[in-house]
């Protein structure tokens, strides 16, 4: 699990770059150095804690262990100091967010079904950990929630999470499923941008 | 208890149909299976979740109790296959809403009580559980939340959670006190919207 | 520590105060007497409820103890009897809202440590007691998070925080401590908003 540990700490960095990121490039806003990286912050943790507090699995990750602290910090330096490099490398940065999301979402879903839950509800807390950090982010800097974002994206990560559960069914070995699902997350993203897919909008009669 | 589980059961799948349809409505927003989905989830277990996590009271319901996800699951079923049907039946929208908020409002107060809790953060706990779901839709959907809308709602979920203390302090049997409360909420929220009564707007001096 | 219960509730009534203004003043939105009060009571119990869920640090102050709830109340009436005088006290509540961020900050910096946190954990936990119900409020009257105003805020709690951590690494006695440290985010604050000091705005090369 050592290596899921590191891989998890690289997702939290990744995330805080994209929480302070967003908030830098919010124009209407004050965005000093603190609010900067608090949204980093809570983009970083904000999904992995919700899942923690709904599980009642204490104590929540970044309370206990202050690696993940010095890994948001870092994005935070990160943003800070080298933002035209950030704002050049877009793929780049699509790239980490989406092997952060890969990684959250298997790590979300490992916790949540060695917390006991049912398998349905471990799906959407694996899918929760990824998301709901940058759903808290929009909702901070008055932004439509990613969920309701064109490109598929939440959805990825609950074709991960389920994949992660189905395997672990089959009884595939943790460490090989863990690497297949959250390259599972990954693919269908990029596939999904690459070829510009999205869900069909829901059209309600007129 | 059997009969106020399977009530909890329907009122997860009105408030599932409630959350779906407001996503579905908003036509600013890409609204995909995913997204109309997840809003109808938020909506049926936000106010739960947030009661169950404030009083400490895990598992939460819908992480151990897989019925609460079929449940949501049907409601989405439900707004996708009939939605022509659903946006003409407006009067049954609203009865099965109404019905909704008076068995989440009486449900959650007797779960706090039986936590331990004092009366009065009681009361606001079983009105929190009805309408909290329909506040964070609201929050996510960027609509004004429902708590500052004209209509008596969270009011009357106020009224039904106070009776169903005093009754159970005269010790009246829990079913009656449990139907008798939750009838309460659901003539107070009919009476005010049948005779348009709102309470007064609170003026600021100029 | 009896002193610091005392002040913890006059910090209560003085956000419940700062909360329900704040919806009375939105001309937007439909201002009853519940969502004045609601607005209020979020406001005041947001950041310690946070604080206290993501420690696990149960019960919740204001689920087990009235006097929050009852402290909560009176900033509610003082709110309805006297807006008049409240609007022409811009000042006064400007001073008692600064009390109540530093007690809180203190307050919540100290409970955390007790709960065996990190340091660091700690600190951003004292900020968030003190300022996230600030931010629940805003996100729900649809006003641009306090964490985004041009004011020095949070980064006066962070000040306040960091300071009392180190005092009690030093051994200072635990009520000084307290008296210091809340002091100090009440000075950082006083002299940010008299001198017009905000910290610099972090702008993304064009």
């Amino acid at each position: 699990m050592d290596l899921a540990y590191y891989f998890n700490l690289a997702g939290v960095t990744v995330f805080a770059v994209s929480g302070a990121l967003a908030a830098a490039e919010k124009k209407t806003h004050h965005n000093d150095a603190f609010s900067v990286f608090f949204t980093g912050f809570i983009t970083a943790i904000g999904g992995g804690t919700l899942r923690d507090i709904t599980l009642g699995n204490y104590p929540v990750s970044w309370v206990s262990d202050s690696n993940v602290l010095w890994a948001i910090f870092i994005g935070f330096v990160i943003t800070i100091v080298f933002p035209r490099y950030l704002l050049k490398m877009k793929t780049g940065i699509f790239l980490f967010d989406t092997i952060g999301i890969g990684i959250y979402t298997v790590i979300g879903t490992r916790i949540s079904l060695l917390a006991g839950v049912n398998p349905f509800a471990a799906a959407i807390l694996g899918m929760i950990s990824a998301v709901f950090g940058g759903v808290i982010r929009d909702t901070l800097i008055n932004e439509v929630p990613m969920i309701f974002r064109k490109e598929i994206y939440a959805t990825a990560c609950l074709v991960g999470a389920v994949l992660y559960i189905l395997l672990e069914r089959l009884e595939v070995n943790v460490e090989i499923n863990t690497a297949v699902s959250a390259f599972a997350v990954i693919l269908a993203r990029i596939i999904a941008v690459r070829f510009n897919l999205s869900l069909p909008k829901f059209r309600l009669p007129e």
